[in-house]
């Protein structure tokens, strides 16, 4: 398989993490959003969405991290990312698309660039923009794991699972629009812990080839 | 089952339409999110998260609509809503995420009311701004339906999914931020397909008790 993506970008990353954590051997193949390599026609000749991340496969070609999750998930089976039980699936859903629906979108590059052409938002305003969403979603977030994985290591249970791979990159995220995690000493504990392991190393943005030395 | 949703929010709205065409009975309780009910301690002690949607079965909380229209769907595979193998499945979850991540997030209420309230953007540049993305979103969907779907009734093959609960309250929500949608002749298509179904219908936020009359 061959893995389209770019050392920061959030969703490259959390495919990254669950492709690891299955044990899944990959290609990775950088496109460079910061110079919109996405939107070229030599990318769009291989993803003609032009988004990343994309993975291609001998017979399909994957797109939307969510769905390419999900489909990692039924065509690996092995180390699962989601619980056995309807409940415990929910409750991981739930807790990635508090991250994937309500925090990464709102502050992706396309939405700051807009701010910042369109809006004539200044840097500080753009800042203070994916600090407030990114707080706000860690806030709900925290509450949820402070009342429920509190003695868990992992968001749910004792193994990591997709709201595992969904957080992790949004921490990193956190960490370079410079918001104050320190109200959040749940979603720090789960941090500290993924970062113990391989999987979770493998995927980090530095730990890329594309990213700068 | 109880689904605690507005007439007017594209979560709920979804969620209605899947619950809809799985034949499901279910009570609706309005929380009207123009006046912050979804924040009020009344509704905060049903739902912590102060969400809608929100569905309480008889021993569950569910929130965030895609956790929940999975769950649906793994707990009433009757009238299945995801197709059989995992490439369609893959295909209906991207188009899902088309919608539920990268159009519905940055549009929604909270980020209007900060860029009104934060960044005093005026009315004009706050309708650009939805329709911008909306025709963004939608014309990535139009590619690909009229790519693979065009002889099709529906997003993906002859019965409605998950990808059409997700489409079709965009659309609603893309007349109501007055899009353009005539360079979309496929969503077009399967929009009005959608309307002659009495699931469908029942779902549209004019037709909900809370919708002003």
């Amino acid at each position: 398989m061959t893995l389209y993506g770019y050392f920061r970008s959030g969703t490259s990353h959390r495919t990254r993490i669950a492709m690891n954590l299955k044990g899944l051997d990959y290609d990775n193949i950088s496109v460079n959003l910061a110079q919109d390599e996405q939107l070229e026609s030599a990318f769009k000749a291989i993803n003609p969405q032009g988004l990343v991340p994309a993975l291609q496969t001998d017979d399909l070609m994957l797109f939307q991290s969510p769905a390419i999750l999900e489909w990692l998930e039924e065509t690996y089976p092995e180390t699962p990312l989601l619980p056995k039980d309807a409940a415990g699936r929910m409750k991981v859903r739930a807790l990635s698309a508090m991250v994937g629906c309500d925090i990464h979108p709102i502050n992706n590059r396309r939405i700051l660039q807009y701010l910042r052409n369109e809006l004539s938002v200044d840097e500080e305003q753009v800042l203070l923009w994916c600090q407030r969403w990114i707080s706000d979603g860690f806030t709900a977030l925290e509450t949820l794991l402070a009342k429920d994985s509190a003695r868990e290591d992992f968001c749910y249970g004792n193994r990591p699972t997709f709201a595992d791979c969904y957080l992790i990159p949004q921490i990193y995220s956190a960490r370079r629009f410079k918001v104050d995690l320190t109200p959040f000493p749940n979603i720090m504990r789960i941090d500290e812990r993924c970062r113990t392991i391989k999987a979770f190393i493998d995927a980090e943005p530095m730990n890329q080839p594309d990213a700068p030395h």
